[in-house]
């Protein structure tokens, strides 16, 4: 068995810190650009508005005409034109009188605010304004939303689709950010197939490769597959380090435990590591390690899928983000009354996966099963994480517990 | 102005029960499943664990066999080979004899249980046993994850990268999803030019365009963009009957306010819609707009992005979530103390941007604009989204509020 089991934080604190940001940023169209890193600052290329515009439909007006106007004591002036967005009105507007605008569209020179029409009665060429505005009132002054020059989003930012509106809004057609980490993913283990293949006597379908794949490229990260070795050390040598250079990081599946098959574990020390760590304190997933050859990480996940999932989130995610120089983001949380007494080994961080569903008024939080890292239907059946502390021994029935919400709850 | 503001729920009570989960299924490779909602239930087509296999590693033994070991009086138990996952020990295990295994193997025929190595020492070709273990300890059962013909997953769930791992563990290559709703985006406004040309007076740049395209994609959909068209009712009827032909769906952007160039309400309402609902009782985003034409919806948006987001997320989010039969995904969500008053009429909603931000162990939430659907840079420097129910008048400074969180707090 394992000897020692360092936690997680100290495992990640001794790879983090000589894990820097991908030195390479790319340039991509807005349509691709949603769900990447921004590399850079960018700025507002002009004012937004460019132009002091109207805040609503209505009629342009110097604000000095309307003061002292009511409903029983209107003011009356003749209307000049239409400025509408795309077709401004040309010319300029003398004191008393008016032009009648549309929202966003351009305030004609010479006015400064904007009666809406719920304020006015029109008469013909003239409009009735009932009640004052204010100076500047119902307009939207240039650069009062966006300077000339300002940073809009700072590098590191994840792009949302309404970042994407913003940075429309100022002209930019495309956006520079961060190139996807290439990762390269090595499969292991005598008895594991691909999907499709006929399953023989003890083998195993290859399930984490998809799933790796996917959470790789969720982050922003670019995949490479060096298919299925076999539980040989030489040959493990050979391929994880060819993987390791054409890649920024690799992942392997499978060979990590301690029995006499951890293949994998022998081809990465033979690699001579600067950091090695074999085995984590975490439920499910002790055996997933982490180690750092020649600069470049190397995560060796389980090959249960169970605990290569936990593997991936306590080490490969930390490491993207920190390629990325991004931040992760915020998950789905919500607070429910455990149904069944959770115990664990203190100095273990543990991953259970629930079932959250309601009951009457009350959120339950039904776990699914603490250990077995080869439960897999956890994984269909569950809809929420909960995670167990270092310092706790576990939680009691009834107590209430905050759960990430993998789906909609039951 | 509006005269009358149909709620959100109203305005949805007339659309989505004439909408129904678009009837086409696709097989798609299992790389590309996540993201994607099943289109069947779909079940295990044989028992996981398929064969009775090891939790540990250790020796497989007969349990019998090992009652009344302990430390001081241990057993002792001639080893008769190995089983490994990919090799298994070939053979029947007599009385009294053992195995030793790693974890994954079958567990070999005349074996029910299996013993850690903590409880065992090697002696040559012998192990001594110090702990009894029961019938079945330390073995998964075939079957005791998922039985042959048990629903994995049902219709209607959103694929997770961990659900694809748990198909493949079945040797699933290929999943039944939804086929994307189809859904034709037609921009409007003669002020309005895509990013990348130059920007003559008063012109603004398509900013919702990518925006909705990327939001569509996120959610499942399939759009096509049919360009810029200028604000003529005639054409507007063209391209809007072209596009609803050529989809499930159309959403336009512009022209929808009550002002004298509302062209897309006018072309839509020539389309002789069921269901017509011209303005909703929300702020920002009050003219966003929804119909029925020939059994296909049509959201028409405000063509300012902060509104256009608002009209998405009421109208068209749950348009497209009943196309795919999907449930909406959870959110984020974080509990903060309100930094200033929040004001608005009652039966209105609001979907107010706050920047949340802590300071010291409190979160604090800073609203950044409730009206203004122009506000642009509430989209890049707001982190949350505050939203505030109809039957509020809103809230005070000082109120604890539950906040979307769209991005990591400051």
């Amino acid at each position: 068995m394992f000897r020692y089991l360092v936690s997680i934080n100290e495992a990640l604190g001794q790879v983090l810190p000589n894990v820097g940001v991908i030195d390479c940023v790319e340039e991509v169209d807005l349509q691709d650009a949603v769900g990447r890193v921004l590399a850079k600052d960018v700025e507002a290329p002009f004012d937004v508005p460019p132009f002091d515009r109207a805040a609503v439909d209505g009629y342009a007006v110097r604000a000095e005409d309307t003061f002292g106007s009511s409903r029983t004591n209107p003011i009356r002036l003749p209307v000049r034109g239409f400025s509408r967005p795309g077709s401004p009105f040309n010319g300029t507007v003398g004191p008393g009188e008016a032009v009648e605008i549309a929202t966003g569209a351009p305030l004609p020179p010479g006015t400064n605010a904007v009666v809406p029409y719920e304020d006015t009665r029109r008469d013909g060429d003239h409009v009735e304004v009932y009640r004052p505005v204010s100076v500047y009132g119902n307009v939207s002054r240039a650069g009062e939303d966006l300077r000339k020059g300002e940073t809009i989003l700072a590098r590191g930012t994840r792009l949302k689709p309404w970042d994407v509106a913003v940075f429309a809004s100022v002209g930019y057609t495309s956006l520079p950010v961060r190139c996807p980490p290439r990762v390269g993913l090595v499969a292991t283990g005598n008895e594991v197939v691909e999907p499709g293949e006929p399953l023989g006597e003890g083998q195993v379908y290859n399930s984490t490769r998809v799933m790796v794949e996917s959470m790789i490229r969720e982050l922003g990260g670019r995949p490479k597959y060096y298919g299925i070795w076999p539980d040989d050390e030489e040959k493990l040598v050979g391929v994880i380090t060819h993987a390791l250079e054409e890649n920024d990081m690799v992942i392997t599946t499978g060979g990590v435990s301690v029995g006499k098959v951890d293949h994998t574990v022998r081809a990465v020390q033979s690699l001579r590591p600067d950091v090695f760590v074999h085995g984590v304190a975490v439920r499910p997933g002790r055996p997933n390690s982490v180690a750092l050859v020649r600069g470049k990480p190397i995560v060796m996940l389980s090959g249960f899928p169970v605990a290569a999932l936990v593997g991936f989130e306590v080490f490969a995610r930390p490491i993207l983000l920190a390629m990325l120089g991004a931040a992760d983001e915020p998950r789905p949380t919500v607070r429910g009354r455990l149904t069944r007494r959770i115990a664990k080994p203190v100095n273990v961080k543990a991953f259970v996966r629930v079932r959250v569903y309601r009951h009457g008024d009350e959120v339950m939080v039904e776990p699914l099963a603490l250990t077995g890292s080869g439960v897999l239907s956890t994984l269909s059946r569950g809809n929420g994480l909960l995670i167990v502390p270092e310092d706790l021994e576990g939680y009691d029935e009834g107590d209430i517990v905050e759960v990430q919400l993998l789906r909609p709850p039951a």
